[in-house]
């Protein structure tokens, strides 16, 4: 388990600030094959995970829908035959905190 | 129901052939809110469908992904909080067959 996975939310207000460049970078290594993606100038951090079918993937994005509710955070889930791409961000920051990259752990925790 | 949704698909190799552009426009009224959309050179039909929360949006994936099973045709679903994308379009041909808007014609019917 990474040390990210570990970590509970941040939801004060205090809290919503955005990641810096160098704290992201800083983060990334413990969360293997996911890439930040700049869409619409909101960071986003994304990985697709392989399944061996539809209802695989299917069954995969029900698990982090799961997650998602349990901690009111909810990424874009996209599933196709075989694949899930998974995206956190914050919706409200247009961006990255550090909360989407526990997520982020958390969801590798699933696979 | 729509005329398209009661057809059956056709999966024989002599049907697969790519939808001209006057058939599908020819299709289209009877699939309200369904647009075409050309990405990297291959036409699929996309429609968002909005909820009233990430669970409710989850639910309906679930039940397009039973559809999909069904039938073994299997769309793009991009579950977000409050709504589903769904995308249908033949990999194989790399463009949309007549089977993908009776696959489009039935989500509608589960909405």
């Amino acid at each position: 388990m990474s040390d990210l996975a570990k970590q509970s939310l941040d939801t004060s207000s205090a809290a919503a600030t955005k990641l810096l460049k160098e704290q992201i970078e800083n983060l990334l290594p413990q969360l293997p094959d996911w890439v930040v993606k700049n869409v619409d100038s909101v960071e986003r951090i994304e990985k697709v995970y392989t399944f061996k079918d539809f209802n695989a993937a299917l069954s995969f994005t029900n698990q982090v829908g799961a997650l998602a509710e349990q901690e009111d955070h909810h990424p874009a889930l996209l599933t196709e035959w075989g694949q899930v791409t998974v995206t956190w961000w914050s919706h409200k920051l247009g961006g990255l905190h550090r909360n989407d990259l526990i997520m982020a752990a958390r969801t590798d925790q699933l696979d």
